[in-house]
C-alpha cells in the first residue's frame, strides 16, 4: 500500500474528492477473460449507496459507474464483455454536490476530523464535504472489489456484517447471514437489528453519532495464500481495513481476546481429514497462521469510531488558531460503521485477489519440484 | 509491504531462518551523513536478546551484529562512521543451533504454528526451529529500527511496554516509563511486574504459555506524517505490527473501545495553542486523523497470542495426514509477547522514518506554494 | 515501472484504449500548492494531437482533457487552482472512433504489430485501432508530463527534437531550438525540415512509413538527482523512453559512439567553476555519471521504428494460423517518430520530477550531517 | 527498479562497496523447490571474476559466495538442497582490499567517474576503489542471475558475447557461440578475438582504455512475457542493462538501425507454423512487439564506455574546487566491457525470471476464460 494505490499484482489506484467532478479507480493487473458488466459493479455499489434508509446520510448520489477501459466484447467472445488484461478504469460522477456555504468548515477544524491533519500536511485542503478524506472515496473500493470477487475462484464466499453498535453486540447464537440483507444495518441477528432501529433513532435525534464493529468472513479460501514476512495475509488485511475511514482497530480470529488465552486453549487442534488436508477442530487463529491462509474461514473484525460530524457544539480552533465552538451541520451518517460493511467485503476481496495472483506467480503449479 | 521488504523510501529487506547460517537485513534509502556504529545497533539487539531471564527462551544467542556496507569513516569526517546513502547490510550469525533430532516437528504439524501453512504454500519447509517463521527473524527488525531511530529528528521518543499478560492488565495510574527497564517484562507498573513474576512462573512450570498486549508510543511526532489513502500512517502501523510473529490484533488510540463511544465523547476537542498549532484536550484518536499525524502522541497497541509450543499434548496430524498427539519440546518463550516490546519500538521507528522521508519528498519545505 | 504505473514518488498510472470510452491517467504523489489549469495541460496535448498536418494520422481527436480530482481553488488561494497533494485524475474522451469493419485486423496479425503478442499473452485482444497498444495511449503521458514540468524548479528546461528521419540526420551546426515549433516535424534544422517535407511525402504516397531518431535534452538539472544502483537516472530514462510505442533503442550522451572511444577521449575534463561547482569541458556522459546527474545538460536519444501499418501487402497469418497477405488500411502516421517528440519531453519531465522528489526525500537539506 | 532493488516478483536487492566488508544480495520471491548449490552460483561468478587474464583488472578476489538463507536440504528431499520460497541471501566477502594511500581520489574527482556525482548527491563518498559505484557490485547481480536461470524453464538459453571493441566489430558470418568460452574477450568470432589480443595489449600499454558493445540473446523464451505499458519486457531490459556500470546505450533487435528502415523492411513477416504458432521470417523486432515476447530470440545490445581510470593525465578539480591534473593509478580493466558479458546474461535472466512469474501470476493457465 502506497499513497493512493494498494495491491501488488491486483493493484487498485483510487482518486477523487467528495465534491469534485468525479471519483473512481484504476484496477491494474486483472487477469484477462473475466466476464464483467457495469451492472455487476453497480449491484455492489448500490449496497453502499447513501440515502437508502434514515440511518445513513441523506445525500442523494446515484453512484452510477462507467467502465472506461480494460474490457471488450466482440463476436469472437459471443458478445460477452470480458476483461482484456489491461487497466480497468471506473468512474463515478459526483452529482449531488450542494452549493452551500462552506465557510464554517473552511475556516475551522472539526474535532475528530482530518481537517487539521490535512492542513498540517499539505498547507491546503479541499474542505467541501471533507474532500479526499470523505468516506465517499470508499465507493471506488467497492467498485474495485466487485472485480476482485470475479478474479477469485467461485467457491470463495466473502460476507460481512455489523456485529456491534455502540456497546451493543449481536447475539452470535442467532447469527443468520440471510438476515444481513433484510435490515438497514447489515446485522446478522434479527432481534438485535430491531433493537438498533430504536437505538440509532435516539442517537440520530440527539444529533449525535455512534461507533460500531464490523466482521468480515471469507470462506473457501484455499490454504497457502499470503506472503511472509511483510506481505502476510493478516498484515495486508490489517492495513486494508485500517485504511477505511474511521477505523481504529483490526483483529484476526480471536484477536485481542487471545492475549488472555493459554497456549493449550489457543492451539487449533487438528485431525486427519478426508481430502488429505487436516480438519481443524477450532479456529482461534481466524484462518491464518504465520501469515498464510490455512483453509479455515478467514475472520477479520474492525472497530469504527463514531462520525465526528455532530450537532453538539465542540471546542475547536479556527485555521488562524482562534478558539471557536463548532457544530457540524450537513448530511451525515449517525453510524458510519453501517456503510463500512460492503466496503469491508470489497477490501477483503481485493486483498485475496492480490494474494491469489501473487501465490500463483511465485508457486504456480509447482511443476518444477 | 511486500514479501520480505517493507517501507517505501526507508526500505528494509530481511532474510534468514532460525537455524540457518545467518539472518539479517538490508536497509535501503537511509539518508547520508548519519553517525552510526555497530554498538548503537547492538544496544537495541541486546534488549531483545533471548536468554536474559528465566522468562524467555533459554537459547543462547549473542546476536552479534556486523555492518557489511553502507557506512564509511575517514579523516574528512573526523573518523566518525557515517551512513553514505547506499544500502546498509546487517548480519547476525546463528551460533546456538543445537544439533538435535527434529524428526517430530519435521513429520508433524504443531497446532497453532505456521508448519502446516508453510507446507501448504511452498510444499517444503525448513522445520528447524520454525525456519523463517521463527520469532528470531525479529532480530533483523530491531537492527533496522536502530538505524530508523537515527533517521528521525532527535526529539521523537519511541517507547513500548507490556500492558497486559493473560487477563491481567497493568494499572495505568502507576505507569512509569523508567520502570520498563527494571523488570524482565518491560512492564511500566512495578507492582504488576511483581505479580507477573509469580504468574508467569506458574505458566512456565505448567509447560504452558500465555498471551499479552503491548503498547507502543511515539512522542514528538510532527503533524503531517502519513500518506492517505493507502499509505495512511495508522494503516502502515497496523501492517507493521500485525507482521510481528503471533500478533492477532492492532489498535490505534481508543481502538476497539471507540466502537462504544458517542461522537461527542470521541471528538478530541481543541483550544488555540501557543506555537500557532492547536492544543488537543484529549487523544482518543491516538495521534492520527485521516491517516495523518496530528502532533499528539502516536499510540498503538497490539495483542500477542500465547506461544503454541507447549508441553501439554495437543491433537494434530502428521505430514502424511495421520492423527498424532503432539508435545512441543525445546526452548520456548512462555510469553512471547515480552520480547515483542523492543520489536514494537523498532517497527514504529521504521514506519515513522519511512513517512518522515516520504513527507519530505512530497511536501518538502513547500517553497513553491 | 510496473504494469501500467511508473514512478516511485511522482507516480503515473495510465489507462485506456484507442477506441474505448476514454483514456487518461492518475498522477499520484504530486506536491501540494502547485498552480495548474486544464489549459496548461491542454497546451501540451495540442502539440501531440493528431491531424495537424498531412504528415500525421488523419484521425480527428480534440484530445480535450478534464481534471477530475486533486486540484482546488477557493478564496483562501485567491481563486487560483492549486494541487492539493491528492491524486490528480485526468480524462480524455475518445470521440473519433469510426465504426468501421475491423474484421481484417480482428482475424489476422499485422506484421510488426503487437497483435500476435497480445493474443499470445492474454488470449483476447481489443483489436479496434490497436487497443491498448495504440500510440494513442501517449496522450495520457503528455498530460502527466504537463504536471511534472510544474513540479520541477522553473529553471529546468526540457526540449526535444527529431534529429533523424530514415537515414537522414539533421545538420547539428544548424541546430536552432526555435525552429522546432516552426515545422511539422519538430526538426531543429530548417533546411533539413524542408527536405523532410518532400521526403516524407514520397514515403506517404508510397503507402510506406519510415523510422526516426528523437533527442531530448534537459537543461538546468541540478547535480545529485538519481538513485543508484537500480534507480539510476539513466536507467529510469532508458525504461521511460523504451516504453514509448515503437522505440527500439535508447542512448545517453555519446551512447553507442562511446564504444569506439578511448578513455582519454571519453573522460569529461573539469576545471574549477565559479559557484564552487566544477565546470565541465565536455559532455560525452550526457549529464549523468554513476546514475546521478552532474549538472550538465541531460541528453537522451532514442530510435523509433517505422509504423507497421502500411499499404504494401505483407505475409502474415490469421488467428487460426492460416497464411494471409495483409494490407493495413486506416489512418496512420507515415513517421510515428514525429509525434514522439512531445511524448519524449513528457517522459523526461516525469522521470525528473520523480527523482527530484526522491532526492528531496532521501537527502533533504542534509541538516543532520 | 528502485534504489537498490529490482524486479517485481523475482526481486533482487544488492548491497556492498568495492572495499567494504562484503557485498551480496537478497533474492526474494524465488519459487520453492528449485535445486541450487553454492557451486552452481560459484560457476557463474568465476566467469566474471577479475584477474583471469592480463586483459582484466589484476585485483585478486576469489569471489567466494556463501548462501546464508532460503535453501534447505533434508531427508525428505533426498538431501538435495532446495529453495524454500523464503529470501535467499548471498554474501561475498571482500578479501583483496589493498591498504593503500587513497588520498588522491579522496581529494579529487576522476573525470568520467561517479566521484563528483556521489559527492554532489550525498555530501559523502566511500572513495576506496569507487565504493558503491565500483563494477564490483555486479558480482551480486551475477550471483542472483545464477538463481534466476534456474527459475526459468530449462529450454530457455541465455548467452552473451562481446561484439565490438573500440571501432572493431566482429564478423557475424563467423559467429560461433562455442568460441565465446575459448578466448578472454567472450568474443564469438575467433579471428577477431585474435585481433583483439594485440589491439587491447596496445591500449593497455598506452595506459588507456577502450569501449565495447555486448550482445545478449535469450532463445526459447515463450511468447507472452512482458507487462505493457510500463512493465514492457524491452523497457525492463533497457533499464536492467543501462543500470550496469559504464553502459551508455541499449537497443533491441535492429535498434538504432530501424530508424533508417521503411515499414515494409521492418515488418517481420509470418507464415503459418506447425505447432499452431506462426513462424516469423525475420526478427527485426528482436523478439518483442508491444512490450511482449513473440517467441523469437530476444536480442539486446548495449554499449559500454571506456574505463575512465587511465594513466594519461586529465584535467580535473579537487573537492575544494581547485584545478588539478589527475592520473588514476591502481588496478583497472582496460576494457571494462569484457566482464560485462556474464553480467548481461545475469540481468537478462533476472528480467525474464521476473516476467515469467508475473505472467504466471496474472494470466496463469487461463482456466477461467
Amino acid at each position: 500500500m502506497s499513497h493512493n494505490t494498494f495491491g501488488h499484482l491486483f493493484r487498485v489506484t483510487t482518486f477523487g474528492e467528495s465534491h469534485g467532478v468525479a471519483l473512481g479507480c484504476v484496477v491494474d493487473g486483472c487477469p484477462p477473460g473475466i466476464a464483467i458488466e457495469a451492472a455487476d459493479i453497480q449491484a455492489e455499489l448500490d449496497r453502499r449507496k447513501p440515502g437508502q434508509s434514515r440511518f445513513t446520510t441523506q445525500r442523494r448520489e446515484p453512484d452510477q459507474v462507467r467502465i472506461l477501459s480494460g474490457v471488450f466484447a466482440d463476436d469472437r467472445t459471443g458478445g460477452v464483455q470480458l476483461t482484456t488484461g489491461t487497466p480497468i478504469a471506473l468512474e463515478i460522477e459526483n452529482t449531488d454536490q450542494r452549493s452551500k456555504d462552506y465557510s464554517e468548515i473552511r475556516d475551522s477544524y472539526r474535532p475528530g476530523h482530518a481537517d487539521y491533519a490535512y492542513d498540517a500536511k499539505y498547507g491546503i485542503r479541499d474542505y467541501r464535504g471533507g474532500g479526499r478524506s470523505s468516506a465517499r472515496e470508499t465507493a471506488a473500493r467497492v467498485a474495485a472489489g466487485a472485480i476482485a470477487r470475479r478474479v477469485l475462484p467461485a467457491d470463495i464466499v466473502i460476507r460481512a456484517a455489523l456485529v456491534q453498535m455502540g456497546p451493543h453486540a449481536v447475539d452470535r447464537s442467532r447469527w443468520d447471514w440471510d438476515e444481513v440483507a433484510r435490515n438497514p444495518f447489515f446485522c446478522p441477528d434479527a432481534e438485535t437489528a430491531k433493537f438498533y432501529e430504536e437505538y440509532l433513532d435516539g442517537i440520530r435525534k440527539d444529533g449525535s453519532s455512534i461507533g460500531a464493529v464490523i466482521e468480515v468472513v471469507a470462506e473457501g479460501v484455499p490454504p497457502g495464500l499470503g506472503a511472509p514476512i511483510y506481505g502476510k495475509l493478516d498484515a495486508d488485511l490489517a492495513a486494508a481495513m485500517m485504511s477505511i475511514n474511521a477505523v481504529k482497530g483490526v483483529e484476526i480470529g480471536d484477536g485481542f481476546a487471545s492475549a488472555a488465552l493459554r497456549g493449550e486453549e489457543n492451539a487449533d487442534e487438528m485431525r486427519s481429514g478426508n481430502a488429505g488436508a487436516p480438519t481443524f477442530l477450532a479456529n482461534h487463529a481466524g484462518g491464518v497462521l504465520g501469515g498464510i491462509s490455512t483453509g479455515q474461514p478467514l475472520i477479520c473484525r474492525f472497530a469504527v469510531k463514531p462520525t465526528s460530524s455532530i450537532l453538539t457544539p465542540r471546542m475547536s480552533v479556527t485555521t488562524n488558531n482562534r478558539d471557536v465552538d463548532l457544530v457540524t451541520k450537513g448530511r451525515h451518517d449517525p453510524c458510519v460503521g453501517i456503510r463500512a460493511v460492503p466496503v469491508a467485503e470489497a477490501m477483503m476481496a481485493c486483498v485475496l485477489a492480490d494474494h491469489y495472483l501473487r501465490h500463483r506467480g511465485q508457486v504456480g503449479t509447482r511443476d518444477r519440484e
